[in-house]
């Protein structure tokens, strides 16, 4: 690949910064860093490849002379830039849920789908965390067969909400350790100690009862797998981890496979783990998958309720796979 | 009820203080209390309505002249004392594992099936924790609309595995704040900001797949519902959550039931109480059932990838409903 001019919009959030890491990582051919963000972030820099670079305030002329933009910074700054960055020839990889089910973007995870970078036109969509690592496993189940139906509750870690989450659920921990009250800010319930069926925090409900995080689930799990027909259904929760997204997936396959042929066909499959000697301890752990790229996937087990069916534990880094790392490798296509 | 002769074989333990506390609470006919323990209680005493009483180590005979013994000392010590306690003419209430699958053993939750306590020979099994608080909210979904097929995932609370797990989990927390490395010792990885998909935490596997809590739900389910059909599968998951297990529930049904009517039918139902407007945030959470005695639920809606079926969102105290309010409740029944 030739050497690109590659900005980073967002560069000083908890994504952003994991952008900057994996850039840096895997070598990817950075001829200059343009680190943009809000006015907000004035005066900040940030550092790559031992060097200090000074953030820039994003503008709408910004990515003039910029190859690559990888945005991670909220949905309506997305929408409103991307499309200015796009008309000056930049590629956008946006992060946010703003393109993602636009029918002339393409919503990539390289793993799955990568071939549909090629119909892109100037932007194209990162899909949201719990989808992507869902998706990296049920691929090759899909192809060996045939997804009719999945039942996934998440078990999602608190960095998924930036920065200002996870100090509030540090503050409340050691709040309840003192025999003390915690505090809300940014939850609307303490999640220290506690689970919330409620993602995101603010404005997650639809008519049909369904959270925006469950229905992104579902839609963009038939959008990226290019089949309409999987019917998926979603109860997505906040748990008090740091990072790592925890899932426990019920999968209905039209032709019956065995826990063996799921593990032997997910050993195959690119990007993904098996973790799965339970016997020995051995399952995926959200602790165990911060900091990696991968997918992991244990507790595979044929599902005794139905005669073809499968369950599954699904853990990922949702700041890496689930975000940074899922971006670079769809630059990295390009 | 006449005055009866109430001993607790597991008085020093988690369960057994709360079993003290709800037969306070609810002024459950005590003529006399016997605390009982193991030896490594020896010179203990607990507290009953004011009074401080020493406990007892628990013999062959200990049952001699007892009414109503509520077990809570582990599968081992229930499996050995229990017919000892029911020669003498002592009804056990049995928090273990060790009696529930026996068929001439009962196995109440009483707003679902108290009437089995009718045909006990002397012992009685309290389910597992984790199965009471679904089947109290299945039982009325079956009578409205016959349920086929139950996908569980839990998120289990810390104080189901003892004293000492939740000292542990503290301990993890605070090492885990102050940049050190959690040490293990009841659980076999950090429970603090973690998810662990493995209860309980030693010998949980089967040759299927599932562990035992897992296989718990799926066939006490069963036997609590009085329906061998309902198939169930179930993921059993610790969270770094002190007391208050949640759990999202997908059911299958044969008629089809809307939210409204589910909400309908539930808030009639006895022991449940239906919290569900999440517009407002609202939704039973861990924190907030924590010392109640009912079963919350919420989050009810009509399954999208399904033509009859719900997603459901139900919450309990592990250690009372889950536990010792069981016990108490199938006590008064007698």
């Amino acid at each position: 690949m030739s050497q690109k001019v590659v900005a980073v919009a967002g560069a000083t959030g908890m994504v952003g910064r994991q952008m900057l890491h994996v850039l840096e990582e895997r070598n990817f051919p950075v001829k200059s860093l343009k680190p943009l963000a809000s006015e907000r972030s004035k005066g900040k820099s940030v550092t790559f490849r031992g060097e200090e670079i000074p953030v820039e305030v994003m503008t709408e002329s910004s990515f003039k002379g910029v190859d690559i933009a990888l945005f991670s910074a909220g949905g309506g700054t997305s929408k409103h830039f991307a499309p200015y960055a796009a008309k000056d020839g930049c590629v956008v990889v946006d992060n946010s849920s703003a393109w993602r089910m636009d029918p002339n973007v393409p919503l990539v995870v390289p793993e799955v789908n990568g071939a549909d970078i090629a119909w892109h036109e100037g932007i194209i969509a990162n899909p949201n965390c719990s989808t992507i690592q869902m998706v990296v496993v049920l691929k090759p189940l899909h192809d060996a067969a045939t997804i009719t139906r999945v039942v996934v509750s998440t078990y999602q870690a608190v960095s998924g909400a930036g920065k200002a989450a996870v100090d509030e659920m540090y503050a409340q921990t050691r709040a309840v350790l003192a025999g003390e009250e915690p505090v809300c800010h940014i939850f609307p319930h303490p999640i220290a100690f506690n689970c919330i069926p409620q993602i995101p925090q603010s404005n997650a409900f639809g008519d049909n009862g369904y959270t925006s995080e469950e229905m992104k689930m579902v839609n963009e799990t038939k959008k990226i797998m290019g089949d309409d027909s999987i019917r998926v259904t979603a109860t997505t929760v906040r748990v008090p981890v740091h990072t790592g997204h925890s899932e426990s997936v019920n999968v209905e396959t039209v032709n019956k496979l065995t826990a063996a042929q799921a593990r032997e066909v997910l050993s195959r499959a690119p990007g993904v783990i098996v973790e799965d000697d339970p016997g020995a301890q051995v399952y995926p752990l959200a602790v165990h998958a911060a900091g990696r790229g991968e997918t992991f996937v244990g507790r595979i087990r044929e599902d005794i309720s139905h005669p073809s069916a499968l369950d599954l534990w699904i853990v990922s880094d949702n700041l890496l796979k689930g975000a940074a790392y899922n971006a670079v490798q769809i630059a990295e296509l390009l």
